[in-house]
């Protein structure tokens, strides 16, 4: 384990269970409630058998890997937040302090902070692993952001990152990131995939105003006239346009459905990091689940292009794995009430009349 | 305490509390996040400011109300299921097998059950509080669902419930409800109190079929002919086509208002609940929390009327209180974050940058 090329990653992605979802279903249909009146919960735990190859499956070990990066662009104007932010935050994450350790600790799932390439050196940490590729990006406007094997080591940290806590027992990942600057990758990459203009799928970030947006829609058009990377070639995307946290979190997802664990995708820049990882193995978009819903424009051409729909949508837009961990609790939801309820014969609960 | 009148009840409801509002916004801001991203969770935990009069409000004790009640009007053909259900499920409710069990458990919060008028003599059960007005209501298509004394009652009941709940330290109500022909009472509150039509706000339940549903709109039509509820009185409303289960949680309601305790709403029939309670007293809205969105069509009608947008659409069409649950866990994590966060003084990290 670890040392499988992405290539090996990719090739053991299978399709989901469909035995373990018949199984799944047919025992949502015995249980004290009328068919389908929980809704998306029915689905969920349906799709967790699928995702798991159980018909009962556990959801014990909860885990939400944060992936942290700094961005060359962000000398270009372009985030609300000065660049030495990404570094703070990290340091806040490891204290317990900011809102995806809050919800994460509401949700009963760990939090795991990954630097993928903060422009700081930071000191050890029980909670912070290591897999820097360098002090942050270049410029993505002005030139690729990585290079092709920087892009190519990302994902393969991703898929590490997770086989190891797989190893310690993760049963769902959820992934969320922190990057001043990254909502600019973000959306290049978006561009890049779905065909879109940078227009219609950039932001307000952090919060940013128009003439910030202008600024960093001009950065993107740039980026994508400079270095022209290949839509069909989602390394390329990565590299050219996009950041080593993203790269990390893209390699995440490749591991957690090799290993078939659900990934229960954040925000905007997860769902960027999803388009480059299904770029690489459309089976990978089998193994998500979209927690919410972004303020972010981009975040639902994103999400059209996986062909996902939201489990909620709240106004949020924070990104650092806070919508993960919400998404998590629902999921769990789900599956507790597939696996706890009592079936219509235990309860002694008639069923649906006949007429 | 607990042998006030309803009208003491409804004169205690007080507006919101702006000073512990406005304190809450401003620790908003102070927290590690761009301003506002945390979007309806930081409108969360400055309402709950406002209910509870604490700019930084706990939610320790979590409860779940389930009002259960049968229905004289299941004679008619409307539900899918066969009246006995009703005791069926209590007793699932009370062995901790249903879905409001599992998602509570999920939540933290306590079930308590209130037999308000179930068609069976139910074992005394230490989950289980009697309040029984009857052995089921009388068929509101051919005549009053019950006495206005009844309907007085069954609100008198709830607050008497909700205030020996918050002795005991309740922080938070979630309410529920089981009662076979329940959604044809909800219809009928629904269609007189917003003015819509039956046909506009009668769905098809716990899953009858479309012949069953035109049943029950004609049931629904004969009732509003036969008895002629005045929708300017909400008792008699809720005397003539309402049902103990819904009385018993509008009381609730106005109990939880006027101890400053947040209620959180579940699906159809309790928004019924809500607009008796808040036709009593329209301050009462203040307190309320749409859970969810229900697949009953008249649940909209009845969140427009109360000016309330829920926080999750999963489809669900259960009742019980299992969309309470999850509204529950939601309201905590705003709650948390709001009173866990660290500010960004408290963290070391830099605050936007002015430009």
């Amino acid at each position: 384990m670890g040392m499988a090329t992405i290539e090996e990653i990719v090739s053991r992605i299978a399709s989901l269970d469909e035995g373990a979802m018949m199984a799944a279903q047919e025992r949502q249909a015995s249980l004290t409630k009328p068919a389908g009146s929980l809704g998306r919960l029915e689905e969920l735990g349906v799709w967790m058998a699928g995702v798991t190859g159980q018909a009962m499956p556990m959801l014990r070990h909860k885990l939400i890997i944060t992936g942290a990066a700094d961005h060359g662009v962000a000398v270009q104007g372009v985030s609300a937040y000065p660049r030495e932010v990404t570094a703070q935050m990290v340091g806040n994450f490891l204290r317990g302090g900011a809102a995806v350790n809050v919800l994460a600790r509401h949700a009963g799932a760990r939090v795991v902070v990954v630097d993928a390439g903060v422009a700081a050196a930071l000191p050890p940490n029980d909670g912070l692993v290591t897999r820097k590729m360098a002090f942050g990006t270049q410029d993505l406007s002005r030139g690729p952001a990585m290079t092709r094997l920087q892009a190519e080591a990302c994902l393969h940290a991703g898929t590490e990152v997770l086989e190891s806590e797989v190893e310690r027992g993760a049963d769902v990942v959820g992934i969320g990131d922190m990057g001043i600057g990254n909502t600019t990758a973000a959306s290049a990459i978006v561009a890049v995939i779905t065909g879109q203009s940078p227009t219609a799928v950039t932001g307000y970030g952090t919060g940013i105003d128009e003439e910030g947006r202008r600024r960093k829609i001009a950065c993107i058009e740039r980026a994508l006239a400079t270095n022209q990377p290949d839509p069909k070639d989602p390394v390329d995307v990565l590299a050219k346009v996009g950041g080593f946290e993203i790269g990390l979190l893209a390699g995440v997802i490749l591991g957690a459905a090799a290993a078939r664990r659900p990934v229960v995708l954040d925000g905007f820049i997860t769902a960027a990091a999803a388009l480059i990882a299904c770029g690489c193995a459309p089976n990978a978009r089998r193994y998500l689940l979209a927690s919410h819903r972004s303020q972010e424009p981009g975040h639902q051409a994103a999400l059209d292009h996986l062909e996902l729909a939201p489990l909620l949508d709240l106004g949020m837009r924070l990104g650092e794995g806070t919508g993960a961990a919400l998404g998590i609790f629902i999921l769990e939801a789900a599956v507790r009430c597939m696996t706890e309820m009592a079936t219509f014969a235990e309860a002694g609960v008639s069923q649906k009349a006949r007429r």
